[in-house]
């Protein structure tokens, strides 16, 4: 098999065979086949595409690069929860202990930020003394005792999609639905995932911008769990505004605190109890997503969900004296209102800008080794639909430094538009997509 | 300006900006771009191609890579043939001479050669002692004392498309009309010619064996001439049949003596004509293609371009007695004779069959390193449409060893196609390209 007749088979439109994806990642992956090709058979498959068995395929591949998590020795399915990253979105702090109070077993891995999206790594790590780096042992054990536990990618977890996505991302060839489905699956289902349950942005502050991207991604995505045999299901969900109220990373610990304690802005809960649904369908312990959105509606209701955040964060290390009193967390030096230059109702707030007038606070990362600041972020006092007047106090700023709250203070109200009709309500959740 | 941006441009679709061009090739040309940005371009291109105005700028930037050579000394338009490469195809040997007869000034650069193909610096270096590793000083004196000379291409001459050539051949991107036009462009006008004559072939022995894509490149050529305000024509022609009756080194100049004294193939005749009567008419020695094929015609006529030729292989330091009395040159030990094994009409002699038995006797090169025999080839004694009876001789199978002539007779035998009924004629002059 040489690789130059692979790359010319996919620039013609032809499908790899399995035995033909395997030799390229595995060549890859080891450097016998230099980048040069695999940049050409990138930049094919981008222009070219891949069927669902090709997709899976290529996810077997890039798990057979590395170590596979054993998490075998814990009973039932363990369901995973992934993002494809957005504005406010700390669900992930809220549905694991939720969906384990539920009884499902969530070995939650997830990131750090990235561009303008926050990362539950990140957020998680402003309780002081928390630790996302647990070992294999711990993490198992984290999962059998409290039924979630959270860490973030293991080093030699996926080699390959490492290697390829370096290369991705100089040769023009990120966008791809095939690349980017196989990229997130081999590295969840490594992990020691089961089934997944997908929540796919799109709007202003995802990284689809346009309906028509997620849901082709969303589709990839449950197609290729059918080819590798898991069950996979994608939620499509509006990210054109901030999800909840609160945008940074100890502030979204404080608002998930809130959620978990009964008082969650209602379009934050109403995806989480549905996120959790689907999670308790695929692992069988309801028969369908509205059984299973019941039940976590009273696993909330009856404090069992909070009682296993508190004892996670006690498991990963964390000042649970911060959890239970916030006041105590950090929290930024300089804080200035936004106000509303006109009147009317709030018809959007653009998720996008605010999670980029986030990143100027220090709340993400504008390139790799920056250091994201704990208490920095914004807090949204009004939210769509809602009438204002003039010189109303629209969010709040908080920052560390003056210069950089004036600048995200400019790009904050920018945000915000104003008109004279109140807009029809939105939904978060736009579309499901499951197996048939 | 960085590459990654560039590429995405590409592969989105969109037109690369002539300094957009020229930073990609000169960084690739430098190391500064690396491989695998370049070849992820590469694939870009193939699949979503590059208008005439983006090829021409190519070639420009590619010829900017290196030296070019400067015959400005020589006075009026220096015009070249190019042949996208045949079987029996000795077109060069006697088009240069009977160009120059005509008036027309020819730097004629050739090359070694290819798969199943010739090469006439191949078959010029059969001539005992002929070099055609001129130094440009003796190029430039050739071909203003005698109006033409004969060289391979300069190592200093287009290092970007040395280096892009090697990088499309392991990265399935050498099919691509203006990848190709801008790597013959390139050469072709950096060794110094004005204009420039093409002969794109096409059918089984040429390398685009699809009418279509014949015309595609020839369009390529003419179009991209057009961006470089340079003159260039291309004639499309049929390769399905060898040229003429003799393949191989040495045979091909015999029988290109042959056509210097009047006695060459119909065939091979009337396209030399016609591809002198262009390179007349784009030197403006004559006012019209017909016009410069007359004048074709009576320079032959009255031995002018033999006693030319004559000169040139005593100027490149042939042994000119050797070309007057052809039997002193180099000849196969083995020959024997390939006969019709039914009786009818030929209607079909596979050029590319041909083509790959010539080279299994040591005409061609399957690899780089392989050193060509000057003495072996194929010598047709019945052309398509003449009728045959059974153990007729179709052609005489001339080699070095008794089991390369049994491979070849085996594989020359199935070249030819006899049938009940006589063919219609067919013309070596499919299409003529021009700019409009």
């Amino acid at each position: 098999m040489r690789a130059v007749d692979l790359i010319v088979k996919k620039r013609d439109g032809g499908a790899l065979a399995p035995q033909e994806i395997d030799f390229l990642v595995a060549g890859f992956t080891s450097g016998e086949i230099p980048d040069y090709q695999f940049a050409s058979l990138l930049m094919a498959i981008v222009l070219k595409g891949m069927s669902a068995d090709e997709t899976a395929r290529l996810t077997r591949a890039m798990i057979a690069s590395g170590d596979v998590l054993d998490l075998s020795g814990i009973s039932g399915t363990l369901v995973d929860k992934h993002s494809t990253g957005g504005v406010g979105d700390k669900i992930s702090l809220v549905l694991a202990p939720l969906a384990a109070a539920c009884g499902v077993h969530v070995p939650m891995m997830s990131g750090r930020s990235l561009g303008h999206t926050g990362g539950t790594l990140d957020k998680l790590e402003s309780i002081r003394g928390y630790r996302t780096d647990l070992s294999l042992e711990r993490f198992r054990a984290g999962i059998e005792k409290i039924g979630f536990a959270m860490i973030g990618q293991s080093e030699t977890v996926v080699p390959a999609d490492r290697r390829m996505y370096a290369l991705r991302d100089v040769t023009g060839t990120v966008e791809s639905i095939p690349l980017i489905t196989a990229s997130i699956m081999s590295k969840k289902f490594a992990e020691g995932a089961h089934a997944l349950v997908f929540d796919v942005k799109t709007g202003s502050g995802a990284f689809m911008k346009e309906r028509d991207q997620a849901r082709a991604l969303a589709r990839s995505l449950v197609a290729t769990g059918v080819g590798l045999g898991r069950r996979v299901t994608a939620l499509i969900t509006d990210m054109d505004q901030p999800l909840g109220l609160k945008i940074g990373n100890f502030l979204e610990v404080e608002e998930s605190i809130d959620c978990l304690n009964g008082k969650g802005p209602a379009d934050e809960m109403d995806l989480t109890f549905r996120l959790a649904g689907w999670m308790c369908t695929l692992a069988g312990v309801s028969a369908d997503p509205d059984a299973g959105e019941k039940l976590a509606r009273e696993k909330l209701a009856d404090g069992s969900a909070w009682r296993l955040f508190l004892e996670n964060v006690e498991y990963q290390g964390g000042d649970t004296s911060v959890v239970l009193d916030p006041k105590k967390g950090p929290h930024a030096h300089v804080v200035r209102a936004v106000k509303a230059r006109g009147e009317g109702f709030i018809t959007r707030i653009d998720a996008y800008r605010m999670g980029v007038a986030s990143v100027i606070l220090g709340a993400g990362r504008s390139r790799k080794e920056d250091v994201v600041l704990p208490g920095v972020g914004i807090t949204l006092l009004r939210s769509r639909a809602d009438s204002v007047r003039r010189d109303d106090e629209l969010c709040l700023i908080h920052g560390e430094t003056e210069a950089k709250v004036e600048e995200a203070c400019t790009l904050a109200a920018s945000a915000f538009q104003i008109d004279a009709t109140r807009p029809a309500p939105s939904r978060r959740v736009l579309e499901e997509i499951a197996e048939t």
